[in-house]
């Protein structure tokens, strides 16, 4: 391509909603360009960068037998009604967009496509027989952000591939999940990017056990978890640990104590004396479910922990069906107005007992339909603990599961893993930070959708059973501007070579210097030849606007037609290193094939 | 690939929704499968269809230097109005899916992307040394049909490339408009259809001149007018043609002659025992334009010809600015409660004559704001006429414009041009009629958007100037059901080789005998190393199934492992025309390879 014959703008000043230095730089560099809050159009540089990272992902999953289709992008709501996932993607909190055709009928804007795929498989898919099967699309997606921000990384549009497997048995499912975690390995190494499979939760996706993979970034939205060994790393979402253990208590006999403007934990045991891990801290939750019910939950955890509300959300997801519900439409600690109306009904907040009665709630919390108990591992093991009194301004010590307090009977991990904290494999380790960009996620499903949307197959035995599922997403468009957060420097962007807009740039000083143009025509016809992707910059612009312009959008080798020329020379520069190398004119080529080569290779 | 590891499944039936060979067949061999009101799933089969063509698109456009980029399919709504579309696309008969974001803005699903790129042309486009410029994009596209119908042919979603192209002058215009014209020549020879291009409406997108590409079908939506020496071809709906003349007229006086019951033009003859050609008819029309002024249109032409009202659409849109507006949203026949609301208000419909009075009008017919004459060319012409005396039940006759009625100013052509009629360029040559499937659309819209959306450069001359522009469509969908339509037989799809989803089959008749799976796999092997794309049918079925399925998916030559093994040989089945040639087993991939070339080079 002729720069000249380009659309190719690039800017002085970085956009001034811009908070990452990818997302300046693909703005600055003439990649992008914002339409709406979260719409941005792929010019024709990073369109090219999109396709390379399409190819690459479409060979590692073609090479596992996956198979291309496409899916519509409008979605009838009877289909997500169907999963019961409607009310949670389209209400309160929901990322999905949603419309009316003209006769008035629903429709959501895709976000993901299980419940599409899973109704063609339930067409489809009859016998074992024809099982298993993998089936892919590259796709542009939608979500109502929140808060869409950082360019591409979270758009309300963005460009997935997301696979969906079918399966007779988990033995299947978790092979073809293998499978799909290689190829994930392997897309990532070939766009060049510095990586780590996290464990992770699996969210409003759902399903029994998924993973995470996390571009290591400082601009990463997600924390993770992980030990140096490399033996284990986790969303902090999802990261377990051991826990340190609970000091010594102080108290011996149960008592009732007056501790006046003591809500919080940190002011009860300054007023108590006692170290926070001795205390059951009792947090009280209001789940709404779809289908209407709101639940009171209140969380029994040590003093010195935090309650993780996503492994609490998965731990009230799994008790829906009590509630006549399949899903969770939001978790909250109630708000203050919510607070305060509690209170003025003298529910004692920050002074609850685990063993608070279910009638003083059921009078003092009118917004509740239910009232549930849940208790962590953490506070199992307590001994003569200090909790709250049911009144304000007491607490009571010393007291004793059993003797005191029955133990909640739903035992469970809510607890917040966190940095320091040790691995559960490794008593004596550490866990350590980083900060990710997530790009790719595989999940287990299991029969979640087949059994909602009824998508039976019949086995070798005759007996109809659900379909066993899996799917498997990468953001492309999100992995093509994480891999510019992790790749450049103050003159711009430096593109792995394997998914470069182009290879080589051909810079031209003085497109008016005939012998220069003649060279650089050769060396760009030679290129093409050699199938380098080749851009020749034959602008009349002065050259110390090309050379920078050139660095800013991050071609990987720049070939100069300038002063060596007259000893048959050409510069050679390397944009990752900046190192200058002179080659002979008929050697130019071959080197640059070679160089492309290997780095297409060592990546 | 191997069929039995594919998601593939054929039907016995016909969908029950499908009217129309292509749409019968496509999801009967499992290419799509509907997934809602006009709403398909592209399975893998399609998938490689569509790549296919995709691939021959971007190589023609590429090779008119135009790029490639994509651009998003949310569009912000104050886009649309800037451009003064939004009313049209999205209100009473608008085919644009309007949403609304979590923060209550507009948003519309693009049907089409002339303001979204007119508004980055705006922001990219500065100097005249930047043009021409010719962008494209391949995507889905979304129209909320009022019916959709024949599967992908009009569907709510469906693939279109569409290409924009931005010039300093009419004469740079040209030059591109003629470039795309022959790219999309390459485009459809390449895919093997047989096309003609056509004189176009511009329709809702706008501009001085356009072109369609139609594949000619039975089945297909549009009418087509053209002349067999090839000279002329035109959408009826842009038609033009000599009418035939006038008989003449038996009346000589002006009288006001009683004519009972005669609200049509057969009954009004009869009654006075003239010709229909002696006649001015007078038609009213509502026209609704944004900004919400009706006006009333009253058209007079000659009483045997019809009012096209694709022509009398774009005549009154060319009014707009007099009527606060830049478009019209509908037009309409006051329909039947709306005459007898009219009516009743003793307006004299069916004998109106062309000088009726604006008080007359404005007194009868508040409905409108406005009211508006014109006259078609075929009325200018007429002397001693009979018309309307805008009494119920009377007519006058001998009436001559000028003596009787002042000629409206507005003299137009809004005649519908019709199969018989005599070409422009030919007198004595006749129109012939034939059916089509628009597959592709150019456009010289000139300043319609650059204007409207203040998207101006700077010329040679340092003036400010708005952007000339033209854009250009292929249907990618469309274009591959108007395949099928224009190639199968009553056993199913016969493929183009150029966008056949794979060239060759090898049929296994019996997966057990080791002789032939082995020379199967031989012949596979070598045609993956030819690239040639093969399809392998290793499923454990019955011959005669796979053959039948061979022939249902269409895919253009078949290899059997048959009967002629023993002699060293394999049979090879051209889909096309059934043709059988018995082949050394060493020779059947040079041979596939040869005419798999020739295939596509006839094309």
């Amino acid at each position: 391509m002729r720069l000249s014959q380009m659309l190719f703008v690039t800017l002085r000043d970085d956009p001034a909603d811009a908070e990452i230095p990818s997302h300046k730089l693909l703005v600055r560099a003439g990649f992008i360009r914002r339409l709406g809050s979260g719409l941005y159009a792929y010019l024709p540089l990073m369109w090219r960068v999109l396709e390379k990272v399409k190819r690459i992902v479409q060979e590692e999953m073609n090479r596992t037998g996956a198979q291309e289709c496409l899916l519509p992008q409008l979605q009838p709501s009877e289909l997500w009604k169907m999963s019961g996932r409607w009310d949670t993607y389209t209400e309160s909190e929901g990322i999905m967009f949603a419309l009316r055709d003209r006769l008035e009928r629903e429709l959501g804007l895709g976000p993901t496509h299980e419940e599409v795929i899973t109704a063609i498989a339930k067409e489809m898919i009859r016998s074992y027989r024809q099982l298993p099967v993998n089936l892919y699309q590259i796709q542009t997606k939608f979500r109502d952000e929140i808060r869409p921000r950082f360019g591409l990384m979270r758009g309300r549009e963005f460009i997935m591939k997301d696979a969906y497997s079918f399966h007779c048995d988990e033995a299947s499912l978790k092979s073809t999940y293998e499978a799909m975690d290689q190829a994930y390995r392997n897309i990532f190494s070939r766009c060049g990017l510095d990586f780590r499979a996290v464990d992770a939760d699996s969210g409003a996706i759902g399903g029994s056990g998924s993973q995470e993979f996390m571009v290591l970034a400082d601009a990463g939205e997600d924390e993770i978890l992980y030990t140096e060994d490399g033996l284990y790393s986790a969303n902090i979402e999802k990261a377990v640990s051991l826990p340190t253990d609970a000091k010594p208590s102080r108290f011996s006999t149960y008592k009732k104590e007056p501790t006046p403007d003591t809500a919080t934990i940190a002011k009860m045991c300054q007023c108590l004396g006692c170290d926070a891990s001795n205390v059951v801290k009792n947090v009280l939750y209001q789940a709404v479910y779809n289908g209407g019910k709101t639940v009171l939950v209140l969380v029994s955890i040590r003093g010195d922990q935090e309650v993780n509300e996503v492994k609490l959300t998965n731990e009230l997801t799994k008790l829906a069906s009590h509630y006549e519900s399949t899903n969770i439409l939001s978790l909250t600690v109630p708000d203050e107005k919510e607070q305060q109306k509690w209170a003025a009904k003298s529910l004692p907040l920050g002074y609850i007992s685990p063993g608070i009665s279910d009638d003083y709630i059921a009078k003092n919390a009118s917004v509740a339909d239910k009232f549930l108990r849940l208790v962590d591992q953490t506070a199992v093991d307590l001994t003569n603990f200090a909790t709250g009194a049911d009144e304000v301004d007491y607490h009571v010590t010393g007291a004793n599961w059993g003797n005191d307090f029955s133990l909640p009977k739903l035992v469970v991990d809510v607890r917040k893993a966190l940095v320091g904290d040790r691995p559960v494999h490794d008593p004596n380790g550490e866990l350590k930070t980083a900060r990710g960009i997530e790009v790719g996620h595989i999940f287990q499903l299991g029969t979640k959708y087949s059994q909602a949307m009824g998508a039976t197959f019949t086995n070798e035995q005759g007996e109809e059973k659900p379909l066993v599922m899996g799917c498997y997403g990468i953001g492309v468009s999100r992995l093509a501007q994480a891999a510019v957060e992790q790749s450049y420097d103050k003159d711009g962007i430096i593109w792995p070579t394997a998914i470069a807009p182009y290879e080589v740039v051909i810079v031209v000083p003085n497109v008016g210097d005939g012998e220069q143009m003649q060279v650089a025509e050769q060396i760009y016809a030679e290129c093409q030849a050699a199938g380098v992707d080749v851009l020749l910059d034959d602008r009349n612009e002065r050259a110390g606007v090309k050379f920078k312009d050139s660095e800013l959008i991050g071609i990987p080798y720049r070939v100069v037609t300038g002063k060596s020329l007259k000893q048959g020379q050409l510069e050679v520069v390397k944009r990752a290193d900046k190192s200058v190398q002179n080659l002979a004119i008929a050697t130019v080529v071959p080197t640059l094939v070679t160089s492309i080569k290997a780095d297409k290779k060592a990546s």
